[in-house]
């Protein structure tokens, strides 16, 4: 294995030891004792990373298209494990499958959680999931924007012709756009705190779901998710910042450095993401009114909140939406799988798949007509090549495969086919809630079998990854030369 | 409309109408009084079809590529409306929609029922429905031999090649490949009616259920279906023809033409489908074995008949497979979405675009590592072009997508998520028994809505027309010139 794969990770874990500080500091500041689960985590995680680093000082330092795929998941997983330590070694008696499931539902902002009454858990322990939520959140937009393009995965290649062509009238270097995309993410987060605490959260409340919000991660303070606050202004601010969390923050930069402020309009997924987005709250909203009458405004502000919440992948709650009619748990299964943009913290199948696979089916249909003629595929001002389409109906095809795959193992565990296909669904597209009564909007994971959670574990890192970037390991020729 | 749409259609109407007479026989010699909707009936379908031929007669011939589809989809539409008379007509109280739904269920070889007490139902009307089956078997066969390669529909251009290279060695043209391919299917449905008359079936019966067995269609004459025989010989000899429905009868050609007799094991399709339906059959019969523990051979057979009707489309019950155990719902839907071999009766995905989604996984794997490289993808020894790798990965798309939106359809009419799916993906399937208590193999579908079974009436219907030829009508250009 290259050095540099095992350097990076051991530099990752090191530096998620010393993060381990901010939880504990907050339980010192408690009086609680579970501050030394975090001392005990930051101390192994620090050595073991310092370790590494040092193994691999000074070696030759070229990454391959390999060690981009190794360090990838390298690091996905040794963030996992690490980042579970502090819920294991806790007093709470987390087992080692829970504080596992926790810490990847974390940092893959997924959301689903085998924690209950979590309104009596240590400031630390909220913090620490918030954390990773927030910190998985920008290295998936980090991934996005430096990573997949680069490894072709999905279709993300046409996001590279951005980063080439365009990106160097604003900024000369992948990393320099890094950087302004997580300076973007903290202005969004601080604005999200703010918001949050103007509308009546605690400081530390506002924090926890700024950070989980803008991450589209939707892990709460309370088993009740933002229904517990019971304040409409709230879940409207919540539907306004999981939204500016699912758009493309290479947007945001792009929109800063325009002249004329059309960086938004222009993009090849924005507004047509906002444009489905809206129709499905609309059809929500009046799905809602047929079936349970009520205020216009309520109904739009509950169907405008559940449908953000799945479509960005987010996941907060704010009353059992399964509860709408007898259509309710169908409309939602779908939704969860769509997501939100490419390049942004939100998962799913995402927007610009979307319109590439309906561009797809049209053309198609159109060279069945008349096979000899050519059609040019466009998305926004970028050229749907073959190759590209073929990325993304394969990313479908993998997909909706692993979707099957996970259903199919998670009922082979004794798990019934609707909660096994809704919870597939949820950790594959990182959204949260499944359907049925075990794990839908106001259940947990907790009673699932232990089996059953571990392969939840895989659903959410291969959902994260893209499938592909797992999926090469299993070539024969992949660890051959 | 080019003439020779109407003329056909007429000339099918017409036929069907003089079909009508064998059921009428059949009453007439029960003393039963429904002769006489079949009567009607064929003079509707007679006087209609006469009077199209007459209008069109003499006009110019010429197929272009538009009149292929409207041929496609109009046939289909208009015999499913005919052959929908004498149920509509009948002492039975049978309502427009019941009788639609079963005629497109039966002419789809789907098998789905809203017929109950069918060991009440007069010997005319069981014959008719196994009738409608057996046309409907050997007209997908036709379709999918002569048709779709022309249209390109879903890949089945591949079989495009097979009949201009290598038949013409055999036989020079494709109408003549269609008689012997009804050859074949004559003789298979006489050996499968001695074999079922030899194991204890009356002759009536057997014939019914040949009928139904080598159309891979489902529909019986009891409501129990094969299970109402209790015999085990019955249950494997439906297996051994329900299996021979769903091989490519192209094979069977080629087979009785070619010296060594090496077609079946050299075919594309014939080997990897046997492979995976024996080892699904072994993994159920596992399953089985784990969760009712009782004679090797019991379960063998149960698995067997059972993973044989759903994966061949033909929907058979031997009793109720569903409460085999918590992970039997699970794997029996995702068996219904899988299918027999292209070119045969059965419905669904089908193995050779299975093969090739496979193989397109693998390749797309590979290039991510080594992008410069060239596979050449193969299936038996057709080269998997660009264009017919679209075109499949399309079918898919398509094919889940279908099922997304009836399913979403479904549950807005009120059905629960389990049944709509379930009832989305036998339809579109063509296979018949959905899963849940209400259309589950022990149900029928005659508790659901009128719009449920409109909506799945176009289910069946795209689903037997591979989609695609469905698609093009919605095109804004099909409809100008």
């Amino acid at each position: 294995m290259n050095p540099i794969v095992l350097f990076s990770i051991g530099l990752l874990m090191a530096a998620m030891g010393i993060l381990f500080s901010i939880p504990a500091i907050i339980d010192i500041s408690n009086h609680n004792p579970d501050w030394k689960a975090f001392a005990e985590s930051s101390a192994i995680a620090v050595f073991i990373g310092i370790s590494l680093m040092l193994l691999t000082w000074g070696r030759t330092f070229c990454l391959g298209r390999r060690d981009g795929y190794l360090l990838t998941i390298g690091s996905w997983v040794a963030m996992s494990l690490v980042a579970a330590l502090p819920f294991w070694f806790s007093s709470h008696e987390i087992s080692f499958t829970n504080a596992v499931f926790e810490s990847i539902s974390g940092l893959t902002t997924t959301g689903s959680t085998t924690f209950t009454h979590l309104g009596s858990m240590p400031p630390g322990f909220l913090l620490w999931r918030a954390m990773l939520q927030w910190i998985g959140g920008i290295g998936i937009i980090v991934m996005a924007v430096s990573l997949l393009p680069f490894l072709r995965v999905g279709g993300m290649q046409l996001y590279r012709m951005e980063t080439s062509d365009q990106y160097d009238k604003i900024t000369p270097r992948i990393a320099d756009v890094c950087l302004r995309i997580f300076g973007i993410y903290v202005l969004l987060s601080l604005a999200c705190v703010i918001t949050y605490w103007s509308l009546g959260m605690t400081i530390f409340e506002a924090l926890i779901h700024a950070m989980t919000t803008i991450s589209t991660g939707g892990f709460s303070t309370s088993d009740q998710s933002l229904g517990y606050f019971k304040a409409p202004a709230i879940e409207w601010a919540a539907v306004v910042f999981m939204l500016a969390g699912s758009l493309p923050f290479t947007v945001y930069i792009r929109f800063l450095h325009s002249p004329n402020r059309t960086a938004f309009t222009l993009d090849s997924q924005t507004l047509p993401f906002m444009t489905y987005t809206i129709v499905t709250i609309c059809l929500g909203a009046i799905y809602l009114e047929m079936h349970q009458p009520s205020a216009i405004l309520d109904s739009l502000r509950i169907s405008a909140f559940s449908v953000v919440s799945i479509i960005t992948t987010t996941g907060y709650a704010s009353g059992d939406y399964l509860g709408w009619g007898a259509g309710a748990a169908t409309f939602f299964f779908f939704l969860t799988l769509i997501g939100g943009c490419a390049g942004s913290t939100s998962g799913g199948l995402k927007a610009f798949r979307l319109l590439a696979l309906y561009k797809g089916i049209r053309n198609q249909s159109q060279l069945l007509q008349f096979p000899n003629s050519l059609y040019q595929m466009k998305l926004g001002d970028r050229d749907l090549t073959k190759e590209s389409m073929t990325s993304v109906y394969l990313f479908f095809l993998v997909m909706i495969s692993s979707l099957g795959l996970i259903t199919l193992a998670l009922s082979m565990t004794g798990l019934d086919f609707i909660s096994s296909i809704s919870a597939a669904a949820t950790s594959i597209a990182n959204v949260g809630p499944g359907l049925g009564t075990i794990i839908g909007p106001t259940g947990t994971f907790a009673p699932l079998s232990n089996a059953a959670k571990w392969i939840l574990d895989v659903g959410m890192l291969i959902g994260r990854l893209e499938y592909f970037t797992v999926l090469v390991l299993f070539l024969p020729n992949f660890w051959k030369e």
